[in-house]
């Protein structure tokens, strides 16, 4: 629901709802709305450690590993729905995008720099986190037709070219 | 300040105390908040111009004039604010949402449509504000350092070469 709507315009009262269960017991469980909002966006650790193992894997092929699962995890996933819930809050909300933030550097950054063998390794994980974000905002969020519509392996192909380029290539500078 | 802070975070009283007038004159002259957003976020009609006459000019080095228009005018423009402005309405609010879509027909895909022999004008159109309106969320709203770091040249040639590639490269499917 935070991912569909956005942290503001999400009661506990829906989500009790929606889950058919009292108001009283969600907030016995997970305190208030937004300790609930960290605690479900906190969640997908298991996916970051995949997206840090592709990184360890090597550079052959990584740009399209990296696509393949942030694509898919978009149009079918936890984390895609997690992301999309960050993307959603932070536009209103500087804590939410203190946490994509800090996601960006643990699960982007991180990997990236003790991986890789590049320079600029922060500016590499930045450029490909203005792409993955940036879809993850014209499909999901504004839902523009052309990329709801692509098929998911046309969208793997030509955002794996971009990323194995932003993390591979030579920078200016 | 609606780029600033959002939409909803921001009041016509607040946009009056900044600029020095009563809140009354601003309803006078534009309404409720919702009319004063439209036409702030309407504005800048020359800009979307300047994009399609780059557009119309070919499509040698078209993916860096598109890009040095846009990563110049989100750090230092009207129209960046406007884009940074819807975006951050975008995420709570489907109105913000489907301006952002016909901006995107009217100012990215109607002239690519229209100035370049290509295939699949819709898909490339998209593919570009995936990658731009990605910039002006992770520069401008998450606020990634190594982005806002970057030298405004080093942003135009990676982006700009993404860019040329979503445009002119033949597409998968």
């Amino acid at each position: 629901m935070f991912a569909t709507h956005g942290f503001a315009a999400v009661s506990v009262r829906a989500i009790a709802t929606e889950a058919g269960v009292d108001p009283s017991l969600v907030h016995h469980f997970f305190g208030t709305k937004r300790e609930l909002f960290d605690a479900v966006t906190a969640m997908p650790l298991d996916d970051d450690e995949a997206v840090a193992g592709m990184l360890e894997a090597g550079l052959d092929g990584l740009g399209e590993r990296v696509a393949r699962h942030v694509v898919g995890q978009l149009r079918a996933g936890d984390t895609g729905r997690t992301l999309v819930a960050l993307v959603r809050t932070a536009s209103s909300d500087p804590r939410a995008a203190e946490q994509l933030r800090e996601r960006y550097t643990r699960d982007l950054l991180e990997p990236v720099a003790r991986g890789l063998e590049v320079d600029q390794p922060e500016l590499r994980a930045a450029l490909c986190c203005s792409q993955l974000l940036g879809l993850a905002l014209t499909e999901h969020i504004i839902g523009l037709a052309p990329l709801r519509e692509a098929r998911t392996e046309t969208l793997i192909a030509v955002y794996g070219a971009t990323l194995q380029r932003y993390l591979t290539a030579p920078l200016p500078g």
